[in-house]
């Protein structure tokens, strides 16, 4: 029994009021719910789809990616995709992207909306970084943002980053990717008063402990503005970036 | 607006039912939530109130105490309590029984029913983890079990726990309680088929790292039936110890 | 020399009480001991036998299976086993049940006997929590629970957990099992006065560190009522859901 | 071509004076260097002034605040102060606002701008964590931004947050705040579609480890949309927040 | 009822052999463990009594002293005693010798006899190592044993060592002792072919970890003949130094 | 006295060369260097030879056999050797002995000669182990003691290990090998008065961090007499066991 | 004064180019700058080109390589350079040294010029570790150095060390290059007062955790002069060891 | 030839007294062991002399102190003094002088020798970092060596450092310190071709514990020449400069 029926069964003095208040309080909690369920209904309205590759099988993710082809008209992103699943995708929807370096497929079935006020910038300390700045560029795009890029800029040349001084100026957000000592994002935190998002990397070896030490140096930034994902997260960093670039 | 009267009002075709389904749409979760919430109160009606000590001052434990007095008749049982707050609690309540190696303070307004089926039984590798124990009988009497314990019978003298069989055998629960190396669980386990809880203790100095190898150590029991809570939490393993024995 | 010889000795006077009481101090402990023995055997009469198959070769693990087939009439139960270990156990019993999740091999030689008093719930934050719950979930049935599930109702997600607020609620002990931040079990047990049992599971990347995240978040639960048990460890979770169970 | 010839073509006429400051400009890095200078300059400029105290004796602290008094006419905040401190600035500006929560001083010489788009909410678990909160409260609202705070409302009593889901959905950027598992940023993620910057705190025993345990479970937060800064750093979260809130 | 008991009931007609048989079944295990016990018993037959002081109250202290030395006639030794426990121990013996370094407490009743075979020596890397060596010189002369010493011969300056070449291959048992890096048991063991046992100490600053890196060291020492204790256990060190002299 | 002038009264009659060479011996350090290499090659005279595998070609491997067996007539053993090693190794030796389980490589060109007074006892937890303890058996035996060995005693099933009390008492020395919770050298050594050495194996999964937390528990040990080794370190446990078992 | 004020007095003759050069130069920061981008160029001019292979693909590596020998005539080392990459750098340039230890390539346009004053000395403890002494011996050579070696002399058998002990002394910077315990650099800083870079080494099982035990020793080293580089890092070692034999 | 040989050739006058000793000396070790003694002898003649305070009483400083003064005509250097130490020290001598931030004490009893060649640079990150730098300095100059340095420019603030270009492309050796993330030594690397010497400090909070965060990170520094020494390691820093300053 649903609400209206409820509310209509009080109207035909079928229910007395306190009958009704009963009713309502023993109805499953979903139904009781809906505002919240509605809130995110309303979020998610037209809202790109994304799928986290890693852990499913190849039928499993053709499964889910036929599914919402059918169902809806979103735009589509695959993360953390190997070859096999990209061409498993293609199968179904031929015109999907696959990125090898950021390891992501896109589908586009309507074009995406720019949605952000200002630019995204993502920085790299190295070129081994790359393939995470690859993910935060795709995701970033996708969702609708302006995006530009500097590659290998690290510290330990100081110079390289500073020639270019203006990019970082003029960028909204700034994502900043760096594995080994991680310490890219103090740098470019003191140079710019914009939000800065930081994200290890997997790069280095011996001591570097899989980005360990790289996590560590950001969460230790003596720069104010940096904040912090996980290691080689280029996703959540640029989930990110462009919910800041929304905000306004 | 509340749901009584929204619901009067489509009684009286004040409001139509469209109007009343939107209405309770826009109320705040709360008012749709009661039945979380009643469940909740369902739960904790006339049940006994538990504060946690530690990072509160003797004055806002004085506060909480005096409240909890005047609103219902419950039992109160605070935990990780000092002496400075004993002494502040016992201005209040002067029944209020403090014991200091447990460090908790009971009041008892209304007498502690019964409720488990059989005895919870708490267990020590060493003498220095009785304050850990003494926090667990004290919890376990509060909650309304019958509580038997067996002190210092660490593995290293295995007979002194042999001889201790038909104890062990006896128990309902078993809640364990070590430091060092944590290796009693695992005996207690091989002996019994009843749930057993451990609790590592810090008890210990150099590699016992302040409990986590008994921590470790417990994690990795080659003894079924053994789950696990944080160092030192005697509290929550006669909580849990609690929750299992009412199961039945 | 047994002990029945010994007291027929005394009996007829061909031992003193004394020459008596020495011999038996000089018997092996295992003869002494056999209360304690009695007591193992008496526990796992008829009881189902479970076979943890890492680290052993398919040729030990059809050994084993062999053995025990032909020794007695028990159910069996083998955990962690592969493919190529499922195969070689269907060469012997062919009705072996493999469940490639969960990871399992089930023979029934005898109907299970429903034992414990409620339902055991077992619910997943995600789907790569699944593996980890299949094998948790077959456990449960084989020694003789009825189970229920709930899967991927992670906590940024938290309406998707609500709306099965009547399921937790219904249930008489509850396996949690999660990776990644490992926050469920809090949510959960707060839901519930129910024992809750925390699987951390390894799945994540970068910082979660093969669940130890997700275990470390799980020790340090807000919530009471929460126990923890090794990572991924899903047979260790049944075991102890189904202890409590029976404790009743 | 080298400033030296640059210099003497103006010299000849040949280069006009902006010619020149334009060839200047596009020599590589030097150049753009002044952009750098100009651009701390103009950021700096009737800018509140921020002091981090640990590790400066009293003596340093009133030094630096006695300068930065004189030369300019910028409002100052004062960070991780203590009582002596506090004491110790009033001597020199007895209006200077010392708040003992926060461990703050606040030193209002002009009225604060108000200067973000929206509001920024801060969220704690537990009571224990309300020191972080006002740190970042005290930060927000001193860099010109609208504070509203939600306290005690973590994931154990899900409800307790839930009935408060208007107030985060109306939050521009959310700061939460939290120790123990740390679980309460994944639930207001899945909540918002707004930055949430996440705090772990030291709050907690045992395996918490000085918030360790906190930050990791953030770090692997399964919702989008959570960047995370230091330990008990309230003070990188508002400046983050406040950043955020300028971006529009 | 005890088993002689028994065994004359049998004798006497007034038992059966099976009921006898069931009785001592039923009778509590130590009843039958005896055979144990009794070599527990002989093992600790006149054999000198070890406390371990940390945890325990100078009240405490004093009652377990007072009862030891009421009980029996043996020796008996306190460890990790502080000046407090000796003075109250010195009150009940006032021959009780106290040494501040070792922070140890010697109670002898009757003489100590020699029992070992060979020389234990005791080797330091540093002299901040010496209240950890002295720990262990003072156990082992209390076990029985010959003890020669050398301090302060760290691998930093290999000479100091090789100069006592001679002391070092005429010791049957060696106990070496170091902090910060702990080298010193691999060049030690690579000088002899008796049994080194490596104490690690908590010597040492920043990545030193309180004897952490000490431990690591010695437990993968390249040299054969070496087995680690937990840091600072110059007790244990001594213990197992006395097994292994009494050994032959 | 120097040197030279002891070189001179040599020529001048005062010392006779016996007593120079005496006088030598007796300066400080570099003359009894000669002590030093004396003792090594005493030590190394006729003594087995043993060839640490990991990390060597088995080109390399082959050439140090082939080197070995033509300049002395030493046993040779090989460890952690793999099986396209000992076939490389059998073309050289055929009669070499390999254990695919030990993974060693025994040659034997002329009798081991019994040296040790008494047993060596090898325990292990669990049948996983017992690729360590066949290294550990294999090296025993190898260095001439008799070997005595007890599998799958674990703590979880405390009456197996009793049963075999006067196997564990007869022991000279007892190498107790485990992984997981590694709890079994606490409960051997609180059984006997002889040397244990305990073995830590990388056995377990999850928190068990291949062998960490078996290492960690076995450093805590609450039994006095236990002395620890590298993870896995079988080999490294019956050297020391042997040197043990030669101090008499 | 700002650029434009200084040209336009250059403009009308009140400053001379000199005297505006120098103005320009000690402008705040972006100046001096000029020396920077200077001072790299004129480090750079003609020097050796480093690639570090590993995260690069092969045709990477080949396109790098391609485009240094066009642009000028410098000498080429590659790290970590597996031999696929060797071959491909053999299709470019056929008299490419690839060293399969070292992993790495030398390509020498040029001869090499002796730049050092002294000697590099490379010691290892083990032969396992020669590897990573293998990269850096190619690296020093390769920067111009005259480089000596000494393998093997390991601190378990001190008297190989002593041995060599003129070598050690006649060294100008010694690198030390050990696994395990890491214990090598400690003993030869005491014998020398030179500089020594210590390299910890992966080599090593169990506790040795890839390194991290001899990283920590290094750390903690007793003896004075002795710093360290990240694990494995022989090229780093080599470039250190040549920076300081330079200085002089 | 043995010694005896040698001997009994200087008997019969086959060998001289010099050959005899030279002959002595070409001996394996043992002889060249003599050149050791000396050559640690002549390191030490007139060498200053340096005493570490940690974990020694007052009056055992004292006593060093006295003797020192007593023996020889040596300057003295004490590092990690307290207050009450530097007054102990200064009754036994009135010109001792006490560096309360680096915790030094200096006797000079004869002019410090300038031994190095060129500058020693001390850069410090933060404010926080300069007692670590005075104990660098102050160790620096007491070794003989010129010493300058750079206060509180840290990354954050890039243009701070960059204005101080011409100080750091001077210095012969450069130390640079640093807490929280550490990443100074990275740019200061890329700035200069000198030996770097990066000491981590215990400067920071949360996920800095204590200086591992900074360790970390400069051991994974991008840029080449940075070798690190332990923790606030002020003194080993300034150790090594001295040596790598005067190796020339």
């Amino acid at each position: 029994m649903d609400i209206k029926r409820i509310l209509e069964e009080v109207k035909n003095g079928v229910l007395s009021v306190d009958e009704a208040a009963n009713k309502l309080k023993t109805l499953p909690f979903d139904d009781l719910g809906y505002a919240l369920v509605d809130h995110h209904r309303q979020l998610r309205n037209g809202c790109p789809e994304v799928i986290y590759c890693t852990g499913k099988t190849t039928s499993q993710l053709k499964g889910i990616v036929k599914n919402l082809i059918e169902v809806g008209n979103t735009n589509i992103l695959a993360t953390r995709a190997n070859e096999k699943m990209a061409q498993a995708v293609s199968e179904i929807y031929p015109e999907a992207e696959w990125n090898p370096s950021a390891r992501t497929i896109v589908i586009k079935r309507r074009p995406i909306e720019k949605c952000g006020k200002g630019k995204i910038l993502v920085v790299t300390a190295g070129t081994s970084d790359i393939p995470v700045a690859d993910e935060a560029i795709v995701t970033a795009k996708f969702l609708g943002n302006e995006v530009e890029h500097l590659f290998d800029v690290g510290v330990a040349g100081i110079h390289r980053l500073l020639a270019k001084l203006d990019i970082i100026i003029s960028a909204n957000v700034i994502i900043v990717i760096a594995g080994m000592e991680g310490a890219l994002p103090s740098v470019i935190g003191g140079l710019t008063d914009k939000p800065v998002i930081a994200v290890p990397t997997s790069v280095g070896y011996g001591a570097s402990f899989g980005g360990i030490t790289a996590l560590l140096s950001m969460l230790n930034s003596c720069a104010n503005g940096v904040s912090i994902v996980n290691i080689d997260n280029g996703f959540g960093a640029a989930y990110i970036a462009n919910s800041i670039n929304k905000v306004s």
